[in-house]
């Protein structure tokens, strides 16, 4: 039997805030779970689009336009060029979405940047 | 308040098998829903990897080297190049991924193909 990718396996498997792990590539695409809880940057991909899907918790994404709240079982698209910041008051688990050329902070320096691009 | 794509809500629009609806799309890849019940046919993507993910139900993804059973929660990528044939002996629930040039029986003539390729 080939094994399928259990989230929840591998989403206990992390125990820091704001550091995406890769669980599988699609094409040029990473398919990354991250655990989440405060608030990060606000910050813009100029290229690519990122589609956030809330697992547990629940995930504000505070756009200039307005704010988009996520619960288990939904999910949204940031498009390219909109700056954005997501928060969650308690830990949130999440599946993030984005192009193998994305970068997590959009170059904003800041030391909520993990440190390596881990699978898991 | 901008809205979130609640899976749940969008599937409960959804009647037919084997007829993916887009939710998203995230740069050069569709997000879609997609219920089946049945058997589909054996196929292949020859440039396109496609993510299934279980929202409800059960799918075994037949491929020549074994099966991949996978239960809600879970993923599986078959990378392109590999034939596979998804099956669901009840009705199941799925998102996919793909790119936008996939097609959806990799050529394949079959009544199973979708009419067209709508939104929801």
């Amino acid at each position: 039997m080939i094994e399928a990718i259990n989230l929840d396996a591998r989403l206990a498997l992390i125990a820091d805030h704001w550091h995406p792990r890769t669980v599988a590539h699609v094409n040029d695409f990473a398919v990354k779970l991250v655990k989440v809880q405060g608030e990060f940057v606000w910050h813009t991909h100029e290229e690519e689009d990122e589609m956030f899907f809330v697992v547990h918790g629940e995930l504000t994404i505070h756009l200039r336009d307005g704010d988009v709240v996520l619960r288990p079982g939904e999910m949204f698209v940031v498009p390219k060029g909109v700056e954005h910041k997501p928060s969650a008051a308690e830990e949130t688990s999440l599946v993030l979405l984005e192009k193998l050329t994305a970068d997590q902070t959009g170059g904003v320096e800041t030391e909520l940047r993990a440190a390596d691009q881990d699978w898991i």
